[in-house]
C-alpha cells in the first residue's frame, strides 16, 4: 500500500481531519517550526526526583546563550552568563544613534543617525518557518513584514553586455526572461522536438502553462505583457498605458540578471519574511528581560577548564581584573574564530576541528538619507536591489513607509568584496558605497546625511559572519564540535544546519539544554 | 541614433544624473505613480483671474467623489457631496463589530467580530506603483505590507488527477514545476533540438540560468532542491533535514496548480503590496476629515437635471422627503448599474453606453477564528491559499501577526461562483465556506467563531463589484462615458484603465477636476 493509498483510505473513513492527523504522523506536514519536538525542562523534572538545579555557566549573551539560560531557568537551573560586551545580542545588533564600535585595528566610530532610525547590522530577516517566529511570540516581540522580494527594485549590471550600466526593474527583467524561455520550450513542444515526448494531453497542458508563465501571445511567441510594466502607466480616460521596448533574449542572457531570480526561491529566503518592529535587537532585549541579574557584562573569557566534576571559567573584567567562576556544566557559545584562541581543556581532535572551520567574511553599511527618494521618486517600498558591483545589494527599509527620512543598507557583501571594503578606512567605505550606489540612485549625492559601516570579520568577539562549512567539514569536523567536551557543550548557529540564521542559535540552544537536562537526570539525586 | 546611443552619449558628458534626467524625459522611467502629471487647481488660479469658486455638486462620497471635492477645494471651489449611505467610502468598506448591512432582497446582518478585528470587504490591497500610495502619504494614512504572495500558503485542487484533495505548499509546487520545465528545456538545448538554434554562448548561459531556475543537478536533471521545502526540517546537531517525495511532472500538469504561478507576476498584483494600518477605510476617513460639513448623508439621488447654465439634483432623505440642490457643475460617481436607473438628462448615446457595460459579480466572507492556527500550526503568516473550489481563495491576515485571534477571508470569488454563493442565505454561505475551507484547514470546525458575508452585486447603491469592459466596450462605449454630458462629468474606477482598483477612482477624479477647472478658466470671469 503506497502512502497515498493509505491516506486515501484514511480519508474515506475519517474525513479531512483524520487525513491530516495521519499525514502529521507520517511527517508529511512540516507544521512545526522545529525539527526536534523540544520540550523545555520543568521544575517538576528536578523537584519530583529530588534533584536541585545545577549551576550552568554560559559563555556569551547572544541568542544561543540567553535562550539556553531562559529554557534551563524554566526548570530552576542556576544559570549565569559571562558576556564580553556591555550589551546582549552578539551578532544580533541594531545600530542606532550613539552606537559606538571600534573594529580590530580600526578607528572608533559613533553612529549619528537621527533618533528613531536604525539598521540591523547582523541578522535582518526571519523566514516564517523558523523557530525564531515562535520565540518572538513567546517573548512578546511584535513582528512586521520584511520585504525580501520586491519586484519594483532594480537589477544593475556592469561589464555584462548591452544592458550594462542601466537599472532595470526586476519585474521587467523577469517578464522578458520568462517570456523568451517559455517561447523557446513551447516551440520545442509544438515541433515535437523533445527527445522524451510528452503525451498529447501533457503537451497541451504544458503549453497552457507556458502561455501563462511567459505571458505569451496566442501563437506562443513572447511579445511582452503588462507583467513587464509600462513605459507610460495606465490612467483615467484615454490612457490605456504603453508597454516599453522589450529587451532581446541574447542581451538578457549576457547580462546575467536572470541568474538572480532563483535566489528568491531559496527555502530560507522565500516570502513572506519578517522582522521585529523597532529593530532585530528587540529579540535579545526580550530574552535579557527574562534573565535579571544573570549576566555579567564586560567579562572576557581567558580560560575554559574542566575540574573534578565541574567546570571553571577564568575571565577578566575591566575593573575586577582576573577572576574565575565555577559551575557544574558550561555552555559555550563563543564563535569559533575567537574560541579557538582561548586556552581550554579540549581534546586535540576538538582543537583541530575548531581550526578547520572557515567563517564568512561579510560587511554592511547603513546610509541615512534626508528623504525617501526610493519611495517618492522610484516607487520602491521595501525590497532589495541586486547588482554585480562589489556593493552587491541595496536594501530599502521595510518599516516606516511614507516617512520623511530613512536608512538604506548601502552594501551587504561577502567573500572578497567584504574583505576589500573591510580593508578600507571608514571614510573610504562610505565614499565607495555612495559612488557605487549613485550609479543606481543618482539622488544619493544630494540626499545623503550620515553612515555607519562594519566588517564582521573585524568585529571583536566575533571575527566572522557565520560558520561556513564545506561538505567534508560537515562530515569530518561538525560532529566533533557537536559532542560535549566533558562538561562543556558548544552551542550557536555554527552547531546547526541553519548557519548564519538566528534559528540555528535557537535550535542549538534547545539541543544542548535537552542534552544537559538528560545528563542531569541520569546523575544520582542529591539528598535535599 | 538609437535611444541607447543617445543615453550613452548623455552619460559620457553628464554622468548618471544626466542619464536619469534624459530617461525621465524619454518616458523610460515610470517614476511617477500617475500617467497624467496632475496639478491640483490653486486658489491663485481663480483669484488672480477674477473668478469665484463655482458650486460643484458631487454624487457619491466614495474615493472618486471625495477626492474630487478635496482637490477642487484646494482652489476654493464650493463643493457639496450627496451620499446615499450613512458612511463615506462606497466600496472601500471595512467590516467591524456592529457593521450592519441588508443586501437587496436579503436578511439584515450585523457583524459580531471581537473589538479590534476587521476585514476589508471591498478593496484590500494597494500596489506600490499606484497613485493611492501618494494619497496615503498626503493624507497621513500609515501603511503596512499586504502579503499578497506567500510561498507558504497552499494550492488545493479537486477533480484534477492524482494530486487532488490534498493541500500542497506553493513553494513545493513551484520548485517541482519549475524544475521539470527547466530540465525539459535544458535537454532540448543540450541535444540541439531547437529549431532556432542559440549561439553556443547563449546556449551555455541559458543552461546556467535553467540550472539555477529549476534547481537542477549538475547533469541538468531535476531531483528536487531545498526550494521545495522539507518533509523534516533542518535543525541543530545531526539534523540536516530531509526532502519530501517529488511530485511527478504529469501529476503536476494535470493538477493545474502550475497555472496559478503567473497571477503573482501581474503588474497590479506583484509584490510588494500594501494596506492601511487599521483597515482600508482609513483612506475614506482621512478624506472625510478634509471635507467637514460638505457631505449630506442618506441623500438618495432621484433625478439628474441639466438647467440653463447649471445642474439640478433631486434627491430624497429619510427625514426630509424630496429636495433638490443646484450647482454649476456635477461630478457623478454613482456606479453604472445604479446610475442607469436614475432619470437623467443624458443623451440617448450615453444611456445606451451605460446599459452596455457589465459589472463583475464578486463576494467575500470574513470568518473570525479563536486562534490563529494558520500561523501557530500551519506556519502561514499572511498570504493567500488558492483552490479550484468555488471559494477560490483563502486570505490570511497581513496584520497583528502572532496575535490570539484573527479573521480569514474564507472566500473571495467571482462570476458564477459569486452568483451561486450570493444566492445562498447568510447561514448557507457561512456553512459552505466552512465546509470547503475545512478540506484545507481541518482546524476550521473547532476554531470558528463568527462570520459576515457579502455579494457586491446585491449591495444597495453598488449592485456590482467593478466595471468589466470587453475590448469592444472600450472602443465603443468607454469614450462616450468619459465625455461630459453638458455640465455633468462621470468619475470613478469605471472611467479608468484601473477598473476595480482605488487608483482608478483617484485618477478619474483628478481627470474630471482638471477638465472642470479648465472649463471654468475658459468661461467669462464674474465681476467681483
Amino acid at each position: 500500500m503506497t502512502r497515498r493509498d493509505f491516506l486515501n483510505r484514511v480519508g474515506k473513513v475519517g474525513g479531512a481531519v483524520a487525513v491530516f492527523g495521519a499525514m502529521e504522523s507520517l511527517g508529511l506536514l512540516s507544521t512545526s517550526a522545529s525539527a526536534s519536538s523540544f520540550q523545555p525542562p520543568t521544575q517538576g523534572d528536578l523537584a519530583l526526583t529530588g534533584r536541585n538545579g545545577k549551576r550552568i555557566l554560559i559563555l556569551g549573551a547572544g541568542i544561543a546563550g540567553m535562550t539556553a539560560a531562559y529554557e534551563l531557568g524554566k526548570a530552576g537551573y542556576d544559570c549565569h552568563i559571562l558576556e564580553a560586551r556591555q550589551r546582549t545580542g552578539g551578532r544580533n545588533w541594531t545600530v542606532r544613534r550613539g552606537t559606538r564600535e571600534q573594529e580590530i585595528n580600526g578607528e572608533m566610530q559613533t553612529a549619528t543617525y537621527d533618533p528613531g532610525h536604525y539598521f540591523n547590522a547582523g541578522p535582518a530577516r526571519i523566514p516564517q518557518h523558523h523557530v525564531t517566529m515562535d520565540y518572538c511570540k513567546e517573548l512578546g516581540v511584535p513582528l512586521e513584514v520584511f520585504s525580501n522580494g520586491n519586484e519594483h527594485a532594480f537589477y544593475y549590471q556592469e561589464n555584462a553586455g548591452a544592458l550594462s550600466n542601466q537599472r532595470y526593474r526586476k519585474y521587467e527583467v523577469k517578464a522578458d526572461g520568462r517570456g523568451y524561455v517559455a517561447e523557446l520550450l513551447a516551440k520545442a513542444v509544438n515541433q515535437s522536438a523533445l527527445d522524451d515526448p510528452l503525451t498529447s494531453e501533457d503537451a497541451e497542458r504544458l503549453l497552457e502553462y507556458l502561455r501563462r508563465e511567459g505571458g505569451l501571445s496566442s501563437d506562443y511567441t513572447y511579445q511582452g505583457s503588462s507583467a513587464r510594466g509600462y513605459a507610460e502607466l495606465p490612467g483615467a480616460g484615454d490612457q490605456p498605458g504603453t508597454l516599453g521596448q522589450l529587451h532581446s533574449f541574447t542581451d538578457l542572457l549576457q547580462s546575467g540578471m536572470m541568474n538572480n531570480f532563483s535566489s528568491e526561491y531559496s527555502f530560507n529566503q522565500q516570502m513572506m519574511m519578517f522582522q521585529p518592529i523597532g529593530g532585530m535587537d528587540q529579540i535579545p532585549k526580550a530574552l535579557e528581560r527574562k534573565l535579571p541579574g544573570k549576566i555579567t557584562f564586560g567579562a572576557i573569557v581567558r580560560e575554559i577548564r574542566q575540574t573534578n566534576g565541574g567546570v571553571r571559567i577564568v575571565y577578566t573584567t575591566g575593573s575586577g581584573g582576573t577572576q574565575s567562576m565555577s559551575g557544574d556544566y558550561c555552555i559555550c557559545t563563543i564563535p569559533l574564530p575567537v574560541l579557538k584562541k582561548i586556552p581550554a581543556d579540549f581534546s586535540a581532535e576538538m582543537k583541530n576541528a575548531m581550526n578547520q572551520i572557515g567563517y564568512a567574511t561579510t560587511g554592511k553599511i547603513g546610509l541615512q538619507f534626508k528623504s525617501r527618494f526610493w519611495e517618492n521618486e522610484d516607487r520602491i517600498y521595501g525590497g532589495i536591489t541586486t547588482t554585480n558591483m562589489d556593493i552587491n545589494q541595496i536594501w530599502y527599509p521595510s518599516s516606516d513607509f511614507l516617512a520623511q527620512k530613512g536608512i538604506l543598507v548601502g552594501y551587504y557583501n561577502f567573500g572578497n568584496n567584504a574583505v576589500a571594503l573591510g580593508n578600507m578606512s571608514l571614510a573610504e567605505r562610505q565614499a565607495h558605497a555612495l559612488a557605487q550606489g549613485t550609479k543606481i540612485h543618482p539622488q544619493y549625492a544630494a540626499e545623503f546625511e550620515t553612515g555607519f559601516s562594519l566588517a564582521w570579520h573585524k568585529i571583536r568577539y566575533n571575527e566572522g559572519g557565520w560558520a561556513s562549512y564545506s561538505e567534508s567539514d560537515l562530515q569530518n569536523y561538525y560532529p566533533i564540535l557537536n559532542r560535549p567536551q566533558g562538561r562543556v557543550y558548544l552551542a550557536g548557529e555554527h552547531l546547526s544546519y541553519y548557519t548564519g540564521w538566528m534559528a540555528g542559535a535557537f535550535e542549538s540552544a534547545r539541543k544542548v539544554v535537552t542534552e544537559i537536562h538528560e545528563q542531569v537526570m541520569k546523575e544520582e539525586p542529591v539528598s535535599a
